[in-house]
């Protein structure tokens, strides 16, 4: 056996589990025929995903899931474990190094300015992520707002895992090495770069390559496609297939990082989809953006028929999952803005639910129980070490501290502990499901444990007061919102207020000082990017500086 | 043993080496220091290329070593093994499906007419080679004029191989599957599409993609560089680098197939290499041109260093090739036009041996005699089996009948030959080496084998005589040049006039005769496409059609 090459050990075994991380953007919690909440919501009735609800068939649901409120530090911190506010990536990169997105925005030429009258941004990470192998390139590529780190899926190809990312990468600006997914430890790479949404889905369209019109959303490597009449969902999904061909040819465990442009603007229909929804009464801004929707959960369909069919659906495990939540201020997704996320409040972009609670779910067999519930919150920097136990990768050495916790444990023991609740019938519905406390002692996670929501940052060039210069704190049922504009602590019960309707912190003012001092300690510690205050020039004040509200002196509540 | 997986196999040995090939745009037989000639003619005294005489010292040369007049003939018979007027592929693709590049070119909404007013084009695969996956894809792609065929890349992942794409592809259009690369069988892929050459070669110039401006000759996959000071030709270097430490981290033998851009159109500098010629007295256009060319050099020499200190280079081949003569229409490449390939006669697009010549050289440690030459004529066709045959792979079910011969015997025991008739004394100067004839009783191919060349296209909007509308077929010493426009024949010694200045058919009319019918039959067999003349509606003539010169009617030669 000496003589053997690593190969021979290598094959995808139970240790070694294929991964397909399906990864969906600025997909909304309740944008989905399956219900993540207590109850069917108008969004569940509209949108069509049967797909979804096949996945949740198979694996578990985890319904406290969340990611930032936008797109790179989820997908950076997806990348290296750590906790974006300590990345100091706090916002979506922009297209071109050194072009700040919240200050200046998009690509050399071009201006979009996102600054608020009444704060200047923080300074930021905003040269986002880029693999540590480069940092003494800084004669080649002068990088400065830049966070260094070892990526996953390096670890999972030194490991002999055939790794193909497809799609969205967003990790970094153009003009540095993060932009680049063969730089992640990706082998193959199809359609990723610097981009953070297509310029178009159609292939009429060339996918945004039409000579003269193209910029650096145009997505590249799908000339294939061009004037074929193959959406940009379907022909993602024909590329993963066929490079996913050569790992089960040659019997090697895959991580295939599904990361799907879709459901991300420009809201544009898809052809397959769109007839059922107007016919059902929808506008066609809803219903060009509900065929999306429709034609993202195709995807997942044919993959888990691709699964089924190369008679590798029992050693491949599935991860769902949104970069943030679904976009509230897209007028062209039909409906009202600030409402398209319903149960949850705004959207991406925003530290309350409709901006952070996506969906998730992870299908495993074998190892989860399938149909179930959990509902310990899990964020997004727990992947790097779940998805690295998963893959049986338990030593690794890399630059930056891992600030995740695996979720491994808590989906196996967690999922189990619900299937017996179930057959015990003490579950019975979606609300019983969603209030069954999994303990720490059996999940590794304590469900108490605290998340961070960190948005220093002006989201569009309006001021919106619900989704820019926001804070929060989750910590059980309880969460705290934190409003740099104002200075207001917000706190609310997400057990019996989903909709961060009742703001209860001067109800509460010992619980909301002791979440506001742990929000504050945390991001001390973190160094978080603050904004100033333009008028006086100094850091807007911590949440531990800001007075708590209390019964006497409560301000009006907002609606 | 049962139990293993092929893995076991699959490390790179002797019997499975990796493989470098090494590929250059439009570069001249004599655009180098490294005289492939009997003497050192101007041009190698012009251009600096010490990477290739490095490699020359560690392989074998081959100085009669051809390709088509264009690129992706050349490129389409590399991976299929056909011969490319068989095929049907006689021209460059354009950049979109549905456009012949000889009668409309460009992209949609481009305009380029390219036809002669004397004659008509012939109808050809202008689509060009699409992998026989797709053939069922009609209602997908809606493709004619496309020939289907096994792409050799795919044999040599089935076998194990880990294959990288680096650089150019043009082996067919954008809205076809074989303007991917992914879809030879290449499963890294950096940078190539269904372009001809690179928008540009500068970081400044993001390669062509600077918004609003950029193309379907925008160079994809390169925005880590934009703004870099890196020159395309070094980035495709650091990728193809980067590439390898996958399959050499697992011990897996590879191919990669380094394509690079260079030095075709557009002619720009790389800055640093310009400054030595500047000095040297060139103007700026030959300046620009001399420091691409090191350019190129310089990535060759970069990977020689890399296979040196990644202690692969003793079971690493490495070969290399140009897919067509230099461009002699390039003004922007100094000189005058129809000069640049001298002693060679014309250049790119034509039959005269400036735009079919190529330099062409392999090293492979152990088997092929270092600093030895090779004069036997091979050819695009020859390198499908070739290659596998380097690779171990013996059977293989393809869907095409191949046309070309292995060279593994030529280059290993005609190298053979030749060292030891330097050792012998029998070889002393260039010119000897290139005059040893090496007997096909020993090398598997006769030195009299007859090559076909076929270009039934106008190359550019103005009639050039000596390039467009051409057919040659080369036996032995002697070369046939069948002139369409025309209707003569002529017969080149090139043994004796290498320059193609004496036509010396009405010399030898049973000889001229001889070579017209050959080329004829072979011509007729492979339904080779023929131009129509305009005037009469009728195809042009076959070469063994027209008349034969004789003495007595012999017309003025053309100077």
């Amino acid at each position: 056996m000496a003589m053997m090459a690593p190969w021979a050990a290598m094959a995808a075994t139970p240790d070694k589990p294929n991964i397909i991380f399906f990864l969906v953007d600025d997909y909304g919690w309740s944008e989905t025929s399956l219900p993540f909440g207590n109850d069917i919501y108008a969004n569940n009735r509209k949108f069509h995903t049967p797909n979804m609800e096949r996945l949740a068939s198979m694996g578990t649901m985890f319904t406290n899931a969340y990611a930032c409120p936008v797109s790179t530090p989820t997908r950076t911190s997806l990348m290296t474990g750590m906790n974006a506010t300590k990345m100091g990536i706090t916002n979506f990169c922009s297209l071109f190094k050194d072009r700040p997105s919240d200050a200046i925005g998009g690509a050399p030429g071009t201006t979009n300015p996102n600054e608020s009258d009444i704060f200047a941004n923080a300074e930021w990470n905003h040269n986002a992520f880029c693999p540590v192998q480069f940092q003494g390139d800084t004669d080649i590529y002068g990088l400065n707002h830049t966070l260094y780190a070892t990526p996953m899926v390096e670890l999972l190809r030194d490991a002999g895992y055939y790794t193909i990312h497809v799609g969205k990468a967003h990790w970094a600006p153009a003009g540095t090495p993060g932009a680049n997914p063969l730089n992640m430890g990706f082998m193959v790479q199809i359609a990723g770069s610097g981009n953070g949404h297509p310029k178009s889905y159609q292939p009429e369209d060339y996918f945004g390559n039409i000579p003269g019109e193209g910029d650096f959303s145009s997505v590249q490597n799908m000339a294939q496609y061009y004037d074929s009449k193959i959406h940009l969902n379907e022909a993602l999904t024909l590329e993963a297939m066929k490079a996913l061909e050569t790992p089960i040819k040659r019997n090697e465990p895959f991580y295939l990082y599904m990361s799907h442009y879709s459901v991300h603007t420009p809201i544009q229909r898809d052809n397959r989809f769109i007839q059922q929804y107007l016919d059902a009464g929808l506008d066609e801004n809803a219903a060009r953006y509900a065929s999306m929707v429709e034609s993202m959960d195709k995807s997942l369909g044919d993959i888990l028929d691709y699964m089924e069919h190369k008679g590798i659906a029992d050693n491949t495990i599935v991860i769902f999952y949104s970069d943030n939540g679904g976009h509230c201020l897209a007028y062209d997704k039909g409906g009202e803005p600030h409402t398209q996320n319903l149960p949850l409040r705004e959207g991406k972009g925003s530290c309350y639910e409709g901006g952070i609670r996506v969906p998730m779910m992870v299908y495993w067999p074998g190892k989860v129980a399938p149909d179930t519930r959990i509902n310990t919150p899990v964020i997004n920097e727990d992947f790097f070490p779940s998805i690295l136990e998963m893959a049986g990768i338990s030593e690794y050495d890399v630059h930056q501290h891992i600030d995740g916790q695996s979720f491994v444990k808590l989906a196996q023991r967690g999922s189990q502990l619900a299937a017996e609740a179930k057959k015990a019938g003490k579950i019975k519905t979606m609300a019983d499901a969603n209030a069954f406390i999994l303990p720490a002692s059996e999940t590794g996670i304590d469900p108490e444990r605290e998340l961070v929501f960190h948005y220093p940052h002006q989201y569009r060039v309006e001021d919106q007061d619900d989704i820019d210069f926001l804070s929060a704190l989750r910590r059980g049922d309880w969460k705290l919102v934190y409003r740099m504009h104002t200075g207001d602590l917000e706190l609310y019960n997400l057990r019996e207020d989903i909709g961060e309707r009742n703001n209860v912190a001067a109800a509460n003012p010992k619980l909301t000082a002791d979440m506001a001092k742990s929000l504050g300690s945390k991001l001390r510690s973190w160094n978080a990017s603050m904004p100033t205050v333009r008028a006086t020039g100094l850091p807007v004040a911590m949440p531990d500086e800001v007075p708590v509200p209390t019964q006497s002196k409560k301000k009006s509540k907002k609606k």
